[in-house]
């Protein structure tokens, strides 16, 4: 039987769009080949029409109100890659109430608003794929929720955000600045000019806010996700993570610790001889730990027009291939059957356990060691590690550097607030947390 | 609705066999909140009875007719873990018959009688699902045939054998010889009494040849995969490639060459940098070269009881999920529609273009090298790379280590006899193929 063609309707041809136009225009054989289907871009919603239309060829219809387009009878699948969390949002409910599914790449809108629209999705009986809100074309969604589902999943640390990844990479290769680094990345195109979100790890923080979700069967709670950027790394805590045999990764980490659940975006110290720690440049890598599995790992390309495109196109396959199937035999938008969701609590920053390497920049005088050893071991921390350097000729202070045990990251607070005090430590003291990831 | 327990014949319970019961019954919960439908196994086959009891404790009934477990009524999915191609061929062939879905881990089944037993399946309306066969718990079947759906396949490159990987981490890290590292991996437990499936690469090309099939959309060819061992290594060479900057990997490699299909296994060496380059022990990767998404790599376990069970649960509650649904809504056996299959030929290796690492034992005398890099240049082989060790105090011969530009194999081949032939090289010349992996 010859089954006709699956109708979409793209909203936004920017840099994903266009990816995902020229992978449809590109290999649209072989995915029907796959899908037993062609899939087909019937309708494209643009602002900017003649760029929309300069693309498209007249081979779609061009429109510049994306609701005409979600709207549009012969519509059956709405690929939202506007972005945002305003209009997006609207648009994807728009398309849910019109009984059609729904394709996006949008992290933020599902991070912030997952738990409406998959509600609504269940309500009218529509799939809301999202394989490409996470590590662009890596299909870390579908390993997850799918190629896993056998596993209790124990932890996930990923890098997901390659802006970031890619400041860390060039500070460490080259040694130079995060300033310098960050204008290096916004002159290649990797960080926008306001480049907040991804420096910031608030973008990662939609990520594994997702992420967290599908190994743990909760909704998402972006709201309660720690978050820490890279701003305020220094060629300095590069260069001597490096000589411990560490390198700094912004990693997404959530962990089912039991009590709750971990959820926390920071600059990490990982072991070099973990691939993870040898990703590099703009790429992404998440690893997985499930009780049965063990550890997997997942790396690729995670932004950019194709390797996105790659991510949107698998799942309007996914789609194409379930359409007409009862949703029962839909895999759940969470993972898990909604009904079935759990309340773990999200585990404040406070009560999370970790590793610490602590730099502080103290007088060079006798005594000031042995009163931050005192101060940590009275908070119950005690120390694996320490480099101390030598003071250079005539200068009055050094750093002295501490890699910690696990420690309570209140009783953390604590001593780094104290050692503060110390009237022979002279910068606010340097914290980053560190994971071996076994 | 609550849906009823779907009920499954597990035939086997030895490593992968016991380890799904336990994954079954640990994680039986977690599975039927993801899948919506608890899976039990009913009915357990083993020759060794006693065993099968003290594991299933009454839990399911047991017997040592495994085609009893085949034929009985309440079994929906049979679960092949028995291993071999002969029984275990008419155990699949009788479960399809029955109109029953199956589960099998069994490699070297697929790559050799995969063509018949999805053409039956498909007559039948029956799945066949696989994600054990290849890299134990990574899903990198589903990857495959869903997650990079979009993708136009290049190629494929992957460490699809624990067993030599680890044998080649321990040659290079404790500088020992091949027949050390072998021993140490049988006692371990890494290794079979009878290894040469694993070494001599018959397991990873029955891997290849599944990934293959998956990745460019033709039939199972195992027959035509080119299959060269770890045996011959010495640590010798992966020093000198050391020395060079790679490390030495067995590696299954598909190419789709736009001539036809490379699928061929050897000993490779790649780039030290590279990701896969730092694989050790006996974990598995596989590096997944799309066009739309570039590369993208999958690691973890390659085998062991828990790591494959969690890829045979996966199965379980992906068939669970579709058993109720139309046949043409499940993902196609071999990733393309039946009726889409391509019949790109698989290339020949004298038609194959590799970069080569050559080492050439010769008599210290002057004119020696003049005469090696004239056959080379009259061979159209050039020469990225050479290393020539100082002759030992002594010692009538040294090692020439050259690393040569992209060749065609046939014109190395041909070299190397000439090479081989001259008065002043006292060794067969050692040819290693070399693999960028960009």
């Amino acid at each position: 039987m010859k089954m006709k063609p699956i109708n979409v309707g793209l909203l936004g041809i920017g840099t994903v769009g266009g990816g995902t136009w020229e992978v449809l225009a590109r290999n649209g054989d072989e995915i029907r080949r796959r899908a037993g289907r062609a899939i087909r871009i019937v309708r494209v919603a643009d602002k900017d029409l003649r760029k929309a239309r300069k693309l498209v060829k007249g081979k779609a219809a061009v429109s510049a109100d994306a609701f005409h387009v979600v709207r549009a009878p012969d519509v059956e699948i709405v690929v939202e890659l506007i972005g945002g969390t305003t209009v997006a949002r609207e648009l994807v409910m728009e398309a849910i109430r019109q009984g059609k599914h729904v394709v996006t790449a949008n992290k933020a809108l599902l991070a912030r608003h997952g738990n409406a629209i998959f509600a609504a999705a269940r309500k009218k009986g529509v799939m809301v794929a999202f394989e490409a809100a996470v590590a662009g074309g890596v299909p870390i969604i579908k390993a997850l929720r799918e190629g896993l589902t056998a596993n209790r999943i124990e932890w996930i640390a990923g890098i997901i955000n390659g802006t970031s990844n890619f400041i860390l990479s060039e500070m460490r290769d080259k040694g130079i600045s995060f300033a310098e680094a960050l204008a290096d990345a916004q002159k290649r195109g990797y960080a926008e000019a306001d480049p907040t979100f991804d420096i910031a790890g608030v973008d990662a923080a939609h990520k594994l806010t997702i992420l967290s979700a599908l190994a743990f069967g909760t909704p998402m709670q972006f709201g309660k996700c720690s978050t820490e950027g890279i701003q305020a790394l220094t060629s300095a805590d590069i260069a001597y993570a490096e000589e411990l045999g560490y390198r700094i990764k912004l990693l997404g980490i959530t962990k089912n610790t039991g009590k709750g659940i971990e959820l926390r975006v920071h600059p990490t110290l990982v072991p070099v001889r973990r691939l993870i720690a040898n990703v590099e440049g703009v790429m992404n890598a998440i690893l997985v730990k499930g009780d049965a599995v063990g550890a997997t790992l997942y790396y690729g390309a995670g932004a950019g027009s194709l390797p996105t495109a790659s991510a949107v196109v698998a799942d309007l396959v996914d789609v194409t291939r379930l359409i007409t199937a009862d949703p029962e035999h839909r895999v759940p938008h969470l993972a898990f059957q909604p009904d079935s969701l759990s309340d773990a609590p999200i585990l404040p920053m406070d009560e999370v356990v970790t590793c610490c390497y602590l730099r502080m920049r103290v007088l060079d005088k006798p005594g000031v060691l042995s009163r931050i050893t005192r101060i940590l071991a009275e908070s119950k921390i005690s120390i694996e590690a320490m480099v101390q350097k030598e003071a250079g000729a005539g200068e009055p202070s050094v750093d002295i550097v501490m890699v910690t045990h696990r420690a309570l990251e209140r009783n953390v607070d604590r001593a780094i607030a104290r050692i503060e005090k110390l009237p022979t430590v002279v910068e606010p003291v340097t914290r980053i947390r560190l994971e071996s990831l076994l």
